[in-house]
């Protein structure tokens, strides 16, 4: 069998591409790296662990791809552009086909955004997937989750519970009713949305133009935004406002869904999928009030689907569906341990 | 059972202090870190899987420990000072006192390097512990494995073997004549070098002075040897040595042993824990013949071991006990997958 040394050689050196001459990549006890003058570096890790974060025959290439995009997805959030990324790799036995096939997702994702990888370890053991990326900002312009203002507006990116609705695919553990409503083509829709979610990268000019708070929806749209108000509401008591406890409406009718979803929608009535499934990987963000305007014409100019899905008011999160409180009777995001 | 981020934040949190007012420990999407004024960033990851790289039954406190240790020492052996680091920890199950363990090992290190956590990802699977840290050398400064020269001598700090003969302790693999001839105490500077390994950053100035080369044993001596000798001779390639290819000679009597050691060897005979066993965590680095004098002032100055072992010559590694080649009957490192 390939030693360590061989394996991370073979497979990963030709992701290291793209560094300057000044910079060193995989190869050394470490790697060095120069981070732009006037800008602060945000560093995210996100791990998966097969059986918990994807189903055990996912495809290699569709688990590198999610183990990178989930990063990117965190530094999409912090209005960060990538920068390099390292891989921790933890796999039961050398599989020459898997790894390649594994690599090539990589590749196919860091070649887009241009992002190299810069080093990591591949250890032997039950297979657990951690990457750990850095990106850029401007001194001191990182976009928090912690700054969200009464009476801003909440805005997520193209649409929601998708991804919790691949995994229903993925598990053929759609209702009959639904399986018989979805075309093949809707299923890949929702598949692909599950394991090969875009990081928002293509939101950072938006963002860093208008938002006041930014988080990715990893959790479930309820429980991410929760993390927002609860910052924010901190933050307030920090800065004095001692009281201070932040709620939001959501319009149900203004979520953006998918085809696939509205039709999974109809059939089961079931909303869980669109605010508790988690795994979109979509920006849930807030606004000025004043910046609508603005925001919208740049999400034209850009090309870019932003929806305006609610607002920051009141002190709990009140759900409204044509007009009237909506009851939703399930948790709040998926937790882990639970 | 709690859940997440309640269990991140109640262990985790107390681990983040150290940051500027400018920067963003844990509890938003990413960190958000300054990287000093004409500093390049090291970035160095390593993984530790539970029954692979520690006895199942190793404490918490020591697994956290040697997690962020190793490391620290790769850091070390890049010749950067330590600046922060995250942390991807999977665990079966949410037990607090483990918890509570695991975050004081972290938190005694870390301390004394004054290295803040911050931030990282805390999932449900077999336990994986996999620490990124990262440091700051001046611009072009970094310390490299692949500028070894020939005619070079081969320095090691303090002691070797401790570890991999820890291990045999920790296994209840050591024949029994050593057993009877190593006191208690003996036995358990053996155990702490295994789990406690101290990063040698306190070699920093004097790496940075004098070495023209430097690796961390991790693999064992000679296989991290072979490392800094392989990509140093690719290194003269590129540059235009077509054959260059540098060996080594290395000196068994120079070889720095603690009192527990030279009664293993006295007892066995076997110098494979010395030479192949890894788990070292001590710094092997090269430096000009002409600075040695030159590292010996700083060595006793700043109060830290260094034994000159051999040195870089001919083409490859040759042992040398009492004037004569030594056969060594065994591999030449931990390698993964073997």
């Amino acid at each position: 069998m390939a030693s360590e040394f061989e394996l991370i050689k073979s497979c990963f050196e030709p992701l290291s591409k793209g560094l300057s001459a000044e910079e060193i990549g995989i190869g050394d006890d470490g790697a060095v790296l120069s981070v732009p003058a006037n800008h602060q570096l945000v560093v995210v890790t996100d791990t998966l662990v097969s059986g918990v974060h994807f189903p055990e025959d996912t495809p290699a290439y569709d688990i590198a791809w999610k183990a990178l995009a989930v990063n990117l997805s965190d530094l999409a959030a912090m209005g960060a552009r990538p920068g390099f990324y390292s891989l921790a790799l933890t796999i039961p036995h050398n599989d020459q086909a898997w790894l390649n096939e594994f690599s090539a997702g990589l590749a196919a994702l860091s070649e887009q955004y241009q992002i190299p990888l810069i080093g990591g370890d591949t250890t032997k053991g039950p297979l657990t997937v951690t990457v750990t990326a850095q990106g850029f900002v401007k001194t001191g312009q990182a976009l928090k989750r912690s700054t969200a203002k009464n009476g801003d507006l909440i805005c997520v990116t193209n649409t929601i519970g998708d991804g919790a609705l691949g995994l229903k695919v993925a598990l053929n553990n759609l209702p009959g009713l639904v399986e018989q409503a979805l075309s093949i083509d809707e299923k890949q829709f929702l598949l692909k949305a599950l394991n090969r979610p875009e990081p928002q990268l293509a939101m950072n000019e938006l963002l860093n133009s208008v938002a006041s708070s930014a988080i990715d929806i990893s959790d479930g749209l309820l429980a991410d935004l929760t993390h927002v108000l609860n910052s924010s509401s901190q933050c307030l008591q920090k800065l004095g406002q001692k009281d201070a406890c932040l709620g939001a409406q959501i319009h149900l009718d203004k979520l953006p869904l998918s085809d696939a979803a509205q039709k999974y929608l109809q059939a089961t009535g079931d909303w869980s999928a669109m605010l508790t499934g988690g795994d979109d990987y979509q920006l849930c963000f807030t606004i000025a009030e004043s910046d609508l305007a603005k925001m919208q014409g740049l999400a034209k100019s850009l090309n870019l689907n932003v929806s305006v899905i609610g607002e920051v008011v009141g002190t709990e999160v009140v759900l409204v569906k044509q007009g009237k409180p909506f009851n939703l009777e399930s948790g709040t995001g998926y937790l882990h341990f639970r």
